[in-house]
């Protein structure tokens, strides 16, 4: 991890083997990764309370479990999303501390448990259905050392339901709300709070709904000043935005 | 508007001056407006207290004063949606009792003045941005014949405002909720009642809004069953289906 | 249901072991519910002839089962759409009364047959494709207390088919059609009727339909201004909005 | 007009100048035009009764007068689409005997006056504001030798008015319908009738018609079976069709 | 057939029984297909050559074997679009007459082989892919009774090989185009000749084809006059419309 | 603001003019303001440093000074986005203390100089063409009390230039940034940064820009997880959420 | 190839046996072929290096070995693309000298190995997920004569990884990225580089990916102006491309 | 340019005032730009030939003759696109020897006539209406020192006039084409030669050419393998692009 290469050009200047001038020219043909900026990449790892991720679509259980066993041998946390119970079967064989969290559809290897955030995530879905994509933005945020709490199925067609929590979400330093359908739930979500909304639109529904985009636009265009968006069904993205900036 | 010519036929046949075969032959060469079936077409202003109604938008000041003069020859209520204020100048010298709903930007000639119909129209709108097009729904209900009430400004993000008037809402026999941006106040609203609710998206918003698609379609995913959608700021075809509601 | 907990405080107050002013106080922490405006969400249920509805999309044999027999337990009517037969099977063990209506892929227990509706729910359909949704439909107004009735394969490529039946959908108080693929028929009934037409597009077509796309654009714009449009392949919401506004 | 230089070349072979050979080699080197194949582009002006034409958007008066003057030496018949006064003022100056068709926003140039249509050609439309687009089609027909025939205002929510009318459309040999909003009105008359109909999509309309998209892909999944499609306010296009195929 | 129930009503007339006024007032409540309209709806199955269709998408082969079989009891030719081997072994057994014509997924009952068309219709096909679309329209024209000719795999990036074919296709009446990906050809073709073409995008293709979406938009926006379009890979749509024109 | 009609109540029980049953009662029928809620609607003012906000766009400068002043006189920051010169004149003759920022576009009142952020909101835009919406996120931040920096014209295309100022980026506890085209940059800096990332994609290029639907979708779509995205040129709407994670 | 039907002309008119007139006459109706515009089509073969290609989506075993045995017997290298294990199976047993290539899903046979490139194409992919259109584009380019590097998994998010390797990249004539998701890496290796780059957007990612039109949006947009694209997942296309370029 | 202060550090190291490694620690602290990599933006204006570039949409004529008078005082060639005759007013005033390139709405200011392309650069358009792309495209070219050679009005609908000119074209060593509409024309173009061909849709056509998207799409989906594709109507891109291979 350091530049020895670096330190090795200015102990030959010290010893007058060569030349300011010339240690400049070399200077430029070292590999960039030499100059320190290596860190910038690393700052995942280096970072207390980051885990490493895995996205486990597509991936056979075999390979699952061998990425999965490599990155454990990294120490911290560690999560793989979009995962299936075979997957699951094939790393608790390699890696028998991993935990399946079925809901969210997620492996997790938990072996810090410090708590990184400061307060609560809330996490808020408006349908029965959206609640694999809340799950894993739940898992991600307790993960990342987050207390966290979940409020599902308070979707705005039945909106006295949402207001009966309202207390429960005013003790939250950062809301995730998914929903799908017409993804309305943020709107008035960030209505009734003064912190950070993070909307996930789900690909709930069907017909007009096409996969996620009526919600997404939705959240787009939210009233609401304080809700930005991620990606359709991007669960861990809400969860990782949220952790952040529940660390602050 | 009698068929006089299907009439004579019979008559003819009668007098023995045309055979009942000749006839039916004959029947059938005859335009099919002298069938009876004309009155399909004249349902609207046969019927009581449907007016006859102009599209303003794109025509000029004279154009539009003489359509407005001519159809005002037949007696009945008028109303001339997407107006200017020159159009309605114009309309003005022709037609003296005509009159102008600025908000609504519609011309209206109101001579029948019966109540068509049972109870109420409330017309929700989510932000002042909507109130022209939730205006047109408004007129249009009138002109129609029926009690109307409004509820403006009452968007999701200040959701408590919406329910301090869930009283009023709840008299109305059908409701009309207009609301651009995210196009969520419709399954909020469905859920609150028991009535139909009649959505119209409006083009109230910007950038990722894309002049009401993004409203159109949130509100064809309403998570409330009792919602269903008209064209993007087409204030009038809600006015129009919540009048036909309210008749029954 | 009764809200005791606020009871209580007035009691208290009454015999002088709370002031107003603490009274006051403690209401604003009451828990939503108890302030009486749960019945918001219950009216589903507690409004006669109403049914509870699940949806069958992606639910297993079992579980849709345990869902069925779970809501039948609350009395009343019950339906599930977008089944499947071997999900009827399983719900048949456990409620036996439970029919099958295979065209609407449609789990039925009707226990309620009172007629709700003041008058007759048409449904109209372009194309033998369309049939699931327009049953799906026709079972919702059923199910509702709804006299109901049905004409198919009316496309307006062959007009005459349906102009042969005008008389019968003239005797509806409000008519749903469903038609994909250009999505014509509700313009073409709307216009032939004075009454509310509920508008389904469906998706059935290929190519350039994009799955109910182009219907659903075409009905948006529908020169009849009777129309309003739900979802794509919406049977539900249609026999819904129909049915409230048939008890009107 | 006359490929000179292979004839040329034939006569040196002839004379034995040249060697069959060489003769090949050259004819290779030769210009593609030469060759004969001009002749493809030139089928236009060549074949009798094809008018030359101009699209006038965007084209100064002055630029428009120019282009039309000489186009209009060339002889035959002429036609410049989408034109507006102001062009027609400057054409009229130079080409005296051009006229004005105002309501196709066409100037028309019209020397060949032989029919070269075998039947009628009948345009429809569906509301007033289709008529320009329907008018473009009616004058293109014209300018090309056919008998036209015009019915306007014949939408799908009144559509009596059509039926009244079927006996006229049954007469035409190829039939234009043009239609902006659901775009209905092609498939209704094609199921009247059993000769190709061509189906003109207008940017008619607002909100969800999103500039005549709407209609498009209404007509492109028409389900009647003798139609097909041009592009959107494409009223040229399909009179141009139409005259081809009543030539045959 | 007759409409023997007016017949009746103007012998009543005849015989005094019913006065000019009463028959007129009874005319007005008969079934509207008793009114000589009906012969609209089967002008299809009564003029010549045109044969009855089946859509064979989602068809069981139980199904179509008896839909099929009932369509071939009217007479006349048959034709069934989009099935699988599996759909004709059932059809087979019922109609031994019929046959499978692989390419273009089509059983065919062909019982009438006279000519309908006056001359040849060319279909012409971009890539080998685009075949089975291509020969739906070929089968298509060929059971209406056309003289057909096809010339496949002539895409525009090797654009001489449909130049060399060119004299093939100038002997046609009428042309059909089918191409995917980027639907440039019907442009060509249309440019090369002077009789009508119709184009017919396909699904061929794969990313930003959009499922036939790229092809159809070019084909919207031809710069050749004489194209007009029908759906995304409607082979069928194409032959009817090129064999409408071709009886003209 | 105090819930007097409550009170109220309660002193009638304490005083035994009413039993506690009939208060329940009338409770329910109270105006739902009354029962408190109403702070819900009002945490925006009342929270220390939200300023309040009117939209500028449409507006004519009579209107927003009318606005302007009435807001004015309830204390506080006050901020209009998307205005014009002509605007902020009309303002200024009625509230001479508000400023112009002209590249924002905005009209501030800044009278509550207090910093409730605890650090610095960082801006950063891609292009020069991206700077209004840039500072219009700048001084959204700096009128709800943050320090802010910017950092403008890194776009991806000259990576160097932002790598140069990482420095002050990592600074930042918040960072906006603003991009139009393919809107890269957002993934570039979260990938640097291990704070809270709210990207605005702008309208800004042409083409397949599609006024902002492609930078939308690229930072939907962001490989960096700490990417969370407002509506298009919604700078407004970033800079408040900024300022409410910096306040955490 | 040669064209001995033209030749016989020339000889006929040598000998005096056709005129030179009826010689032109006849070489009009010549096939187009044989007037030497047949190389045009050729070309591809004819020139060195260029290897013919098969696409491999949809083809049973059985016909791409055969079509792969044929083409061999061309002579030349020979490619195909998007192949599967099975396909290459049965190749493997006609061509025993046929390779598959795992990576890139293609099947190879490489028999001349001459360079055709002056320099080295390089490709660049964003994620692992990319790796198959990346590895796509090498082997085209490598089957096409070039020396190929490749640099994996420098998604902009890391972005000092693809600073890292800039020297590697400095040394390519032209270069291919490949990306999904936010499609963001040709603008970044755009930027940092003065030579052609290709950019292939992949169908990577979800939700608001859209299956690669994102990233091709993005790519579209691209701020670096050395930057032209190809279709989604175009592998081949790329590497034919840079091949093309390589040549110069 | 010299990163001075690096120099500065190995000079304190060789004369002892600072070891080695506290030097190592404070070069990490140093500007990014002063570790040699400023090279990396300024490699457009230190490469010989490559000129500035001004975006000139939207900016004031005042504006635009700044900038360029700034732009033209660093040397090299120089280049204003989408520009107006009063912004060339504006520029001609502060410099002199600035042209103005009307057709391609550029303004050019050329100094540096070297060629550095090897071989021609030929700029193919389709119709008359996309000669001010293809010309910035061109004009692009020749500021980048590039022979050039243009082919108008080419359109597919009449391919002998593009095939008359192949040996014109196969003199190119790249060929640019731009097309709107069906954006056919580079498929054609890439199908008759063997050299890169880079396609510039053009915003040309209405209806649904939507602005440029249907050109876009067609060239993507282009079946020959030789093309790549630059934004809508970015003539300049493409000029670019293809004078970076040229010099290759």
């Amino acid at each position: 991890m350091t530049a020895e290469s670096i330190r090795r050009l200015f102990e030959q200047v010290r010893q007058g083997k060569l030349s300011p001038d010339d240690a400049v020219s070399r200077l430029r043909h070292l590999p960039f990764e030499d100059l320190g900026f290596a860190k910038v990449d690393h700052h995942r790892v280096l970072r207390v309370g980051i885990p490493e991720v895995v996205f486990g679509e597509g991936k056979t259980p075999t390979h699952m479990a061998q990425i999965f066993a490599r990155l454990a041998s990294h120490g911290g946390n560690l999560l793989a999303t979009r995962t299936r119970p075979d997957q699951f079967a094939a790393v608790k064989q390699t890696v028998p501390k991993a935990e399946y969290r079925e809901l969210a559809r997620a492996i997790v290897l938990r072996r810090d448990r410090k708590k990184y955030g400061k307060g609560i995530v809330a996490v808020v879905s408006a349908g029965t259905s959206d609640i694999p994509v809340a799950e894993e933005a739940l898992v991600t945020a307790e993960v990342m050392g987050n207390d966290v709490e979940h409020l599902y199925d308070v979707g705005v067609a039945g909106i006295h339901r949402l207001l009966s929590n309202r207390e429960r979400l005013t003790r939250a330093r950062v809301v995730i709300v998914c929903a799908g359908m017409e993804g309305a739930l943020p709107s008035v979500v960030g209505g009734l709070l003064g912190v950070p909304v993070i909307a996930v639109p789900t690909s709930v529904g069907y017909g007009a709904s096409f996969k996620g985009l009526a919600a997404l636009l939705g959240m787009m265009n939210s009233c609401a000043s304080n809700v930005s968006v991620v990606n359709i069904d991007n669960g861990f993205g809400a969860g990782y935005v949220a952790s952040l900036i529940n660390r602050l």
